[in-house]
């Protein structure tokens, strides 16, 4: 150990790139803190990979112009990276993404060392640099929205898997004989748990109870708030959601051991009203040996998860 | 990389000590074999730990007297040990065992390198160093038996999680709302695919099938038999059986991407009316992604994994 606390090191500055469904958005973070309007590039307006890189370099070379200190670049983009490679598999928004070696061109026509990683991977590791995952060495980030996502950080390091394809949490299993997944996987926790489903727990429940209500009155959103009125069904609806999440949950606790659980995504805005039934479930399940230590929290992050990650992992390129 | 290729410098010889439920088994290994009689040393003739400790060390003097180029000490223990500080928490089948530092008792006593670890962790890295999850950099190692157990090998290292606790399989949940496990936790693996639920579910399908049983002929062995003798009833048992194991695998796959799931333990012997099913649930229920790197093989080791691999641990000692 060195006198010089690497954490008091002002942290670099570097810039964050997130491959969204309808936009890449771009920012230039330092640490925590994204420093500059976040820049949205429209993937549809530009025909063909090429054409879209280079919007992204231009975007980058003006945002180096207003922050020189800029040192690298990370990139998340959805599905399969090969990180040694730096190759996009396939970009299931982006057409003509197959097989890209992503990283060596943006490096190559931005002239900065630059990262390419999972965006689910890049939000987990937001959280973990930056967020509410600091300070702890096994920590499992779960995502909550549409679908579920996830990302794991084992021994203070992103664990990506032999396929770089680790942490789908959303296609764990919660019932042998369960509702099928994308793939078959029967009992997929995404379809316990995910927006719709939720939606249509709400739905279904206030129905049985007599009360009128649609799918509109019962986005995750409209039951928190609810529950937080006081409504005795809404908070069934979450106890029943708190208790999905808590099976595949506890799976992972008892496989990893981990320190730390981070929630995040749209869904888990809901806070105490999903976090306190979570908590009572999981000290249910789990041996004191696992429960104790651990620690269930609210992600940092929300939409800038992504931004923020890849441009840690950026900061890592300069800081080794 | 140098021209000397590890793997074929001769492995150290080295003792591995298995602290097993009524006896403390000692052998002197030598890569993948146990190269002397293997020494049982039952628990119940020693008076307290200091005793006990005495005989295995007097034990490690005899063997290194016939093979004196023994060079380190395994030791792997049942409970969770704390690897770093080289203590056992508590050994539940050894009365007065809490918090004590046996690796560097043992050490002192023997004047040999000591490593201590826990036994399903040892299991695991036998398979991994030495045995049918060779030359795979991430490896699932599950046992089924009384219990169900594991150990996780992740990039290319024993994974042991916060407090040293990472891979108790047998407690994952594979029903959100099934029968309990012993710390409550709801749809607790073992408690489907452990030997006696295997011989429970065997009694319930051949009485309902009208056809008289007794729990003595359900033994997962018979079972086995008669599934290989053309019974259709015991190719059902074992297909449920698959399907409980492969909810469970499935999770952890999707959670950690290995290549490679290794399967030991007594019920293991079953083989393909076990294996074959397995494989056809667990393609049915996996992402291609998942699927076609996955090799899911017979562990290796039976009895003597815990020697071997405790064995190969203190190995490491001496190679570093």
């Amino acid at each position: 150990m060195s006198d010089t606390n690497p954490e008091s090191l002002p942290s670099p500055t570097t810039i964050g790139i997130d491959f969204g469904g309808t936009s890449v958005k771009v920012g230039v973070v330092r640490g925590a803190d994204v420093i500059s309007e976040i820049e949205r590039i429209p993937t549809q307006k530009y025909d063909g990979a090429e054409a879209l890189t280079d919007a992204i370099v231009a975007t980058v070379h003006s945002l180096k112009e207003s922050h020189p200190a800029i040192s690298a670049i990370g990139i998340g983009v959805p599905g399969a990276v090969d990180f040694e490679k730096g190759m996009t598999y396939n970009l299931t928004n982006v057409p003509g993404w197959s097989n890209m070696p992503l990283r060596d061109i943006m490096a190559e026509k931005s002239g900065l060392p630059t990262v390419l990683e999972n965006d689910a991977n890049c939000a987990a590791y937001a959280e973990f640099k930056r967020g509410a995952g600091q300070g702890f060495r096994n920590v499992v980030v779960v995502t909550l929205g549409t679908g579920v996502g996830g990302g794991l950080i084992l021994n203070g390091e992103l664990y990506r898997g032999s396929q770089y394809a680790a942490g789908e949490i959303g296609q764990m299993s919660v019932d042998f004989d369960g509702v099928e997944g994308p793939y078959g996987n029967w009992g997929a926790l995404e379809r316990y748990i995910g927006n719709q489903q939720i939606t249509e727990i709400g739905v279904k429940r206030f129905l049985e109870a007599g009360r009128e209500v649609t799918a509109e009155n019962c986005s995750p959103e409209s039951l928190a708030q609810a529950a937080y009125a006081g409504d005795e069904i809404a908070h069934q609806v979450w106890h029943l959601v708190a208790k999905y999440l808590a099976t595949a949950m506890t799976s992972v606790v008892y496989l990893l051991n981990p320190d730390a659980i981070v929630i995040g995504g749209g869904v888990a805005h809901a806070g105490n009203v999903l976090f306190d039934p979570l908590k009572e479930h999981m000290s249910s399940m789990l041996s004191s040996e696992f429960f104790e230590t651990l620690n269930i929290v609210h992600a940092r992050f929300g939409n800038t998860a992504g931004i923020i990650g890849s441009a840690a992992l950026a900061a890592e390129l300069v800081e080794a």
